[in-house]
């Protein structure tokens, strides 16, 4: 059976040998780390309800490939059903986790490079995409994480990969043999990298001539030498190294970013999807997105239900949940969230095949999925604290609701409307804490605005891909101007 | 054929004799007079590209009825992909009109009634559907414009039908014999009821046993004895009794709102649909609500489509179309169009059947939906207003650019950038000034606030639907509360 | 005593003889024609209220130049008070009028060009303060209402005054004699311009050597030979012909714009205040665009004032203003209106002496006034047609109303809250029509956008008064980069 | 001379004998603490810019009441200018520590107290405004840091203090002597109250009969016996314990919030300033609340200067400053500060003087102004995550940076625009991260929500104070309902 328990996962894990630096320091044992286990625990949950019942239908799919049920996350999709229910599935991620479950990067490279090396192959008679497919079946098998590896550090960002006085601040290629390509360079905010088996790199940017060496799609084991990561910092990111259970806000999951610095890393051929062929690097990083951009309208719909439950549970806790202004700011938590899950579905809906037979999502309604996304969260969050009230930022830490003398008088005094326990009122603050100001909205807010393409990379989308001149010609036939065959009329 | 030509629905209107009353006096030939034709020219558009080849896909669809290819607007939706056509189709014919077109209210009535209809024979043993679909059949047959009847004029609204001062404040039976009823009241706001042949009446609101006379849906001809209609004015209305061609913005198309007064009018008994089941008003009113806030997800975007197109023209005329303010707020207004299109399209592609076989689209989507075209077409319309100029409201009238003295002078200093003639800048700016200040503006605005509900209508639904309970569970499962069976953890 | 009545007031318009067109006709008596009467109203309210003892010592002020009462608008400031008093006497007259009432603009124009000539005087040896001193104590003396004339038509907006294909594009000097200059070209709209007593031209934008000939400053008699006047049309602007006194909306006011057309119009050289002076040009309009910038945190105050009382008494007369969501939006309404009295109270009172002795505003306030104003206007239009419902846009004409059959009926149906006549619904639905849909829209809402200056204008300014390096340098202290000295840190 | 130097109040604090909790534990040094000694830098600059010259006359002013130069902190304002500079201080400061110098709410005490005992006394004969002002002249002479107490913690928010299942839950007296009182509660979100050498208690809602126990406003040491602090968590706050310079953002400042419990503390009658006149609490409550919510105009203000060229400055670092969609963002964040700083100021402008003498601001624009602070510092930190880019969220630590090996590849890879150490880019995103995720964000975001009362409390006294019933008098005049008399006009 091609799908991994919980367990399993782990354990897969723990075998690895990746070189990943944390506050100055080499880490030992990434898996049982404090400060990393969360966002692991994160990943195991996309295996752990791949097994449930009630969700195996959701987060399981047949595979074209395999003929096996495989976990969705490693599926091409194959009808607009497939793409919905991506949508759904990141949705109920999201609501299992209230943080980014990192394997959505992974999946969305697989459905752009399928399709993006059936072009190349089909232009230049390559064979990257059987290639490519065999690669997946492997991961299907197996049931892996992996890490879609995009953004380049891009120093100078007036300046293309090969004009950089730097060679290296974009990913490239520094030799070619009969195995395989060595290959230099950084990738940065990878996200869920560091619980990942492998790497899967490809292309920041359109790319012309002059940088065909930096034309390139491979896949890597996670541990591969001369890898090296280093984790980024997340606000209040100690709070997981204090032992406490409360002040974390979400003690189980969260989410990590990290660096993977790669100092001349080996990828046989067989593991080479992409490699010089330049013009395809834009068509790539464009498809990849339009998925990626597709993705917040599910998984962070699933956060924000999360949020809007935490405040709405606080508030009945302060007594306040049947007030006008409560009521209404509550409902336009819902009404920006659901907004963002109807962009989503729609860009699944609107979809269509490809020549290979993998279905793309739509790529302007995509575009403005992610747009909203960009905006929406941010709301969201001003009105959960502003219903959470100030003591979302003064409360004191757990620690003194545990001291002899000062936990009772804590007790005492911050006790909201009768019936709910005080510790309650402070672990739903903490959580609207993390997900409003702590690590969660690094996901649910900077991550919103930022991953996938900052929102400016969404507007020149749009102004690309909506038809302005048919619209014109539209207003234009109204106005008088135009007949009914677009000719203009005479006077 | 069930498909009438534009020409046959023209003709079959003119044997009508409906009393209308306009500026105080009642008209003789509505189908001829210069304020009321536009909107019947709307109403064409949907006879006339069904007859068209490149449309007719999308116009028109087999029944499941006569088995006969009938006008979608006319049709009890199948699947969900006929309810994203409805929206798709929705959205060409505002591209189409610039305008209401006035015939989505009498399908949406249809749907919903379906499925009521059904629900009410079920529980109370009743023949409602079987004569409603027999109804139907001849509407589909004939192909007819229908006027989906709801919003009574409601008197105090603090009070129930029942309890106010004059009875009559909303539409009741007055009398019930062997062969038919008597009813009498008024219902307002009734968009292109000039141009239908038939009125189906339905009620505007849930009621009680009291109000069991205010329970009914019934079909009447719309020149039956006792109606009489009482046309509303609109911004600018009589520019069209001008005599010019360029002043009125949009010379062909627009829309025209009504007043019917039902005095004591008779209906038989085979056009009675519902007449006493009070407890089935509210569900009628709530699921056909839902199918017309949906619509505005297509139709209302057509409009915006021609307004983007309008504002894009004038910038380029004006030379400005390159600035990077004006592409910017350009993306902007696609960016808020084209999510009003997501959340229409995501309403209905989550569509499911309904016992009767027919489909509802998904509630709380509906709701999302309509919630935002009461905001973005308003910012849509600032954003063009914007880009237009102050030229928008101080340009003189036609009869000026015709004077001899001044036309000239006029051409002179009213010139945009070169290669356009002045007489494209003024049509454009009249084409803004419609939408965003003119009759226009009555249907992308004002009734996108309040067509199918005003938007604390749609934040009830919201509240209604959004399952706060479950959203509350996630949060504190998260939280710690919560265990995994949705426990209260101990502590 | 320098105050004109108001029957003086219009007594003196109609001694003028003035050639106006409008509908492509030469109007003959003016002051007494029915489009152009409420814009005429709305100035003599400038003279009524400086007569009434209440407002009084609002309206008026003791001349710095004549040491005379005179009235307001034609005052240079003297102090921070005056400017805050100008702020306050605007947003009085909005109230009391409901539409633009004309005189601000030539307020705006006296107080700019007093500190410009007096610098290029300063500059430059000339007299043209002192001339104009002068004309501005005949003005006072006078009362005169003084339309100033800034925006030219402009053409390409690419090409500067003299690189356009018609030099005429812009107002210029055709010819200098000993007794004075003539003038050619055109001035757009000129808000209030046909009730005016003299015209006060002004160059529209920044000049260079080359364009000296559009360097040009001077007054005018609003009659003098060779001007002609082209009214230009607004929203609804025909429904005061009808005859009616409820349809209008705003039955005794409106305002109205117009463009002038100079065909060689003679100028003597004491009416010439800057003539070549290309240098001064871009000052001259940048500070008088402030002061108009900021005269709109008044005047559109007191309109908003009128349209959140209209809200806030159909919602009475409705039964629904304590219904909490109207509650709401009526406080959003009175926010949006205050933050922009708060805006140009602000710019009043952070302003400076000129070395004239004359006040100047704050220049960076005023245009953040002014961005405001381009954008709350439209939002509380929009939360009053929520309110207002939709019979906003479906209700019959007055002469419905008065139809002998027809008119009981509606009588009857459209009742709202008992206690309040029909009639008094309707009027303030008509009043909220003409404020956010007809020609008071044209004044609260368009003009609010283009009115001294189109949003982009204001962000330039913005981007260039905002000292950012300043910013920076705060920022890069508190980041340890800097330190006290502003020194970089030495690491 | 009453000007203590910033050396002399940190001295004067370490005599101090206040009980803090932290983290569970007692604090035995607070003033070197390294979580309490940034908030503490922020009160002393307070001491600093009083001393130097340039800043002197800003910072300081001449009491009415000793007649020396005195610290503007303690100072009751004497006319609008004061009222003004109180403004132009609180931005100046803000600047100068992109944090909350909390040394505002005791100044906003001080002037609703007096003016609010002299009413008191006025109606009831008492003595307590004489009594404050001598307890102020002490505070103005020693240059003291005063803690305005009010917020209890409040418990179940539907029921009066009295009320309460806990009598404790609103601060109150327990016993009345000769000498003195006793008080016992908790004041809850007590903005810098460990750097404060006395605590003036106010109640914090308005008061009935039977909540005469709880009608309480007095002065205490801050070590007085019985007083208890609890230190209250922020965002990444133990980021200030890791003995790093950058990842704190801001090394230097930053604010804190305790909790302050009144374990039955003495307070002699001459620090008590109301003792059971209920009658005076609602007043006092709005005066103050009105004082503090306009304080925000200027104090956030300062915050956003330093977050506004933060942003620029990164921009520049990132070689992005120019692209026209950051400098549009950059003019937007502009523009929203100064509308803020505005409704500082015209709410100090239009102030008038009570009878004791000292100036009152504006009500309703104070309400308006904090109203605009809830909203306007979120939109501004969004604006400037997006400009920041991704890294905002994914940097390595500084430890990573100091790292032998890991260090130099994140200066390789991590390097921006050229000319620019990539460690000035580090602190630049750990600022921002700071202001709009971290520590700062506690302050500038949350603080700005709920500081002086929450939302709601702002649109409640805005519904007060805007007159409607004046506004709807305007509007039916206009629409010609009522006469110039008001009178309803006879049809």
């Amino acid at each position: 059976m091609a799908l991994k328990t919980r367990e399993e996962y782990i354990q897969s894990l723990r075998v690895q040998k990746k070189r990943i630096f944390l506050f100055g320091e080499q880490i030992k044992d990434p898996v049982d780390h404090p400060m990393i286990r969360p966002s692991l625990n994160a990943v195991a949950m996309t295996y752990e309800l791949a097994q449930q019942p009630e969700t195996f239908e959701l987060m399981t799919v047949q595979s074209n490939l395999t003929g096996e049920r495989v976990n969705r996350f490693t599926h091409l999709h194959q009808s607009t059903e497939d793409l919905v229910n991506k949508i759904k599935m990141q949705r109920l991620l999201g609501q299992c986790t209230a943080c980014c479950f990192q394997r959505c990067v992974g999946l969305d490279s697989f459905n752009a490079l399928d399709v993006v090396t059936s072009y190349i192959d089909q232009d230049q008679g390559s064979d990257y995409n059987r290639r490519f497919r065999r690669y997946l079946c492997h991961v299907q098998e197996e049931d892996l994480v992996v890490d879609g590896a995009m953004t380049d550090p891009k120093g100078d960002r007036a300046l293309s990969p090969s004009q950089q006085s730097d060679p290296d601040l974009f990913l490239r290629v520094v030799n070619r043999t009969d195995s395989g390509i060595l290959i230099r360079g950084a990738k940065v905010h990878q996200t869920g990298a560091l619980n990942a088996h492998e790497i899967l790199v490809m292309p920041t940017r359109a790319l012309r001539r002059e940088d065909k060496d930096y034309a390139l799609a491979c896949a890597l084991k996670a541990d591969a030498e001369g890898l090296l990561f280093v984790y980024g910092r997340q606000a209040s990111d100690t709070r997981k190294l204090e032992g406490g259970v409360i002040d974390v806000g979400n003690q189980e999951f969260g989410g990590h970013e990290a660096m993977i610095i790669f100092n001349d890393v080996f990828v046989p051929w067989d593991k080479v999807f992409m490699c010089g062929e330049y013009q395809y690097a834009g068509e790539l990083v464009e498809l990849f997105a339009a998925h990626h951009r597709a993705s917040y309208g599910g998984c962070k719909v699933g956060v924000g239900d999360v949020l809007i439950g935490a405040t709405r549970a606080l508030a009945r806790m302060q007594g306040i949940e049947n007030t006008s202004h409560v009521k209404d700011k509550l409902v336009e938590m819902i009404h920006l969230n659901e907004t963002l899950f109807a962009c989503g579905l729609a860009t699944s809906a609107e979809g269509h095949a490809s020549p290979s037979g993998t279905y793309m999502i739509d790529l302007l309604l995509a575009n403005v999925t992610k747009l909203n996304v960009t905006r929406f969260p941010y709301e969201i969050a001003r009105l959960a604290q502003d219903i959470a009230g100030g003591l979302l930022v003064t409360m004191p830490s757990e620690q003194d609701f545990n001291h002899p003398e000062v936990g009772p008088l804590l007790e005492k005094y911050l006790v909201g409307a009768s019936d709910y326990p005080t510790e309650w009122r402070q672990r739903l603050l903490r959580l609207i804490e993390n997900l409003t100001l702590g690590p969660g909205a690094v996901g649910y807010l900077v991550e919103s605005m930022h991953g996938a393409g900052s929102p400016m990379a969404q507007r020149i989308m749009l102004a690309r891909l909506a038809d302005l001149d048919e619209k014109e010609k539209l207003a234009m036939k109204i106005a008088g101007i135009l007949d009914d065959n677009g000719e203009a009329v005479r006077s």
